[in-house]
């Protein structure tokens, strides 16, 4: 029972719900305080956030918002939508936990109702595009963790020394 | 003699400019006239172009457009512009010539334009997406004639059979 006890202790409630307009500031301060994301990420993901609320209701083309809460305190958030001209093509534009959060599920949580989102809308395929640097490694291991596989690398995308990793995995 | 007069008969005089806002239906007509794109692609061009015109005057992230017209009537255009949240990549997002132009160098002189303008702009490399199909073809030859590699394959991407080819050039 003690261990028990421990654990029920160190293993934290993950919530993954729909983000809500509140969340805005929340979701900002997560990109922030990540160690990966800059000012110039969090300026582009507020601006898809604001374009989103002004485009209700949700149409085919929409973004779509998770928010994940560690024991009720917003520790990570999600945004994934259809790609632009493809036939129920999925893509997880944006994923970021908290690093305090990391390593208890969330990142995983997100995915997974990202992915259960995108099926039930009769999604085929869904991509992510990230950075093949070393900081964006634990990144890489989530997605390959649910199953993705990285399918194309474009070099030099981001910058020198920077490529493009595409990773996909069918629904 | 005979024989210049019989070739500059044939040549058609091609210029490439910037595009100004009058074009918006020549571009609208070229894309439905093309026997490859469709009313979808249309009317994406079309938000994109508007979309342009309306953020003026032209920032980093603005699309920029380019008119091709063969003997004076509009042929051809192409849309390029920088990819968001990399350091100098540019995109050559459309390129379209209708299929009466085709052979006379209206593509190539699109394409050639586009990338002087963004080598001009400090560009480092330029990508290209396009799909794997046959109607595709001569578009995928014509990159690969002005020096693009295709980099990297995405299945099932457009969708089932049809999968993303990425092209890339160092400029």
């Amino acid at each position: 029972m003690t261990a028990m006890l421990a654990d029920a202790s160190t293993v934290a409630q993950v919530v993954v719900q729909p983000a809500v307009f509140e969340d805005r500031s929340s979701i900002r301060d997560i990109l922030l305080g990540s160690d990966i994301f800059g000012v110039s990420d969090a300026d582009c993901v507020d601006e898809m956030f604001v374009e989103t609320w002004q485009k209700r209701p949700v149409e085919n083309d929409s973004y779509r918002w998770l928010s994940c809460r560690l024991d009720g305190v917003m520790a990570g958030f999600a945004c994934y939508g259809t790609e632009a001209l493809t036939h129920n093509t999925w893509d997880l534009f944006w994923i970021c936990v908290l690093p305090e959060a990391r390593g208890k599920g969330a990142g995983r949580a997100l995915m997974m109702e990202a992915e259960a989102q995108a099926r039930a809308a009769r999604g085929r395929v869904m991509v992510i595009y990230t950075s093949s640097t070393p900081k964006y490694a634990p990144a890489r291991r989530l997605y390959e963790g649910a199953g993705f596989t990285r399918t194309a690398v474009v070099p030099a995308y981001y910058s020198e020394g920077d490529d493009l990793h595409i990773y996909w995995k069918r629904l």
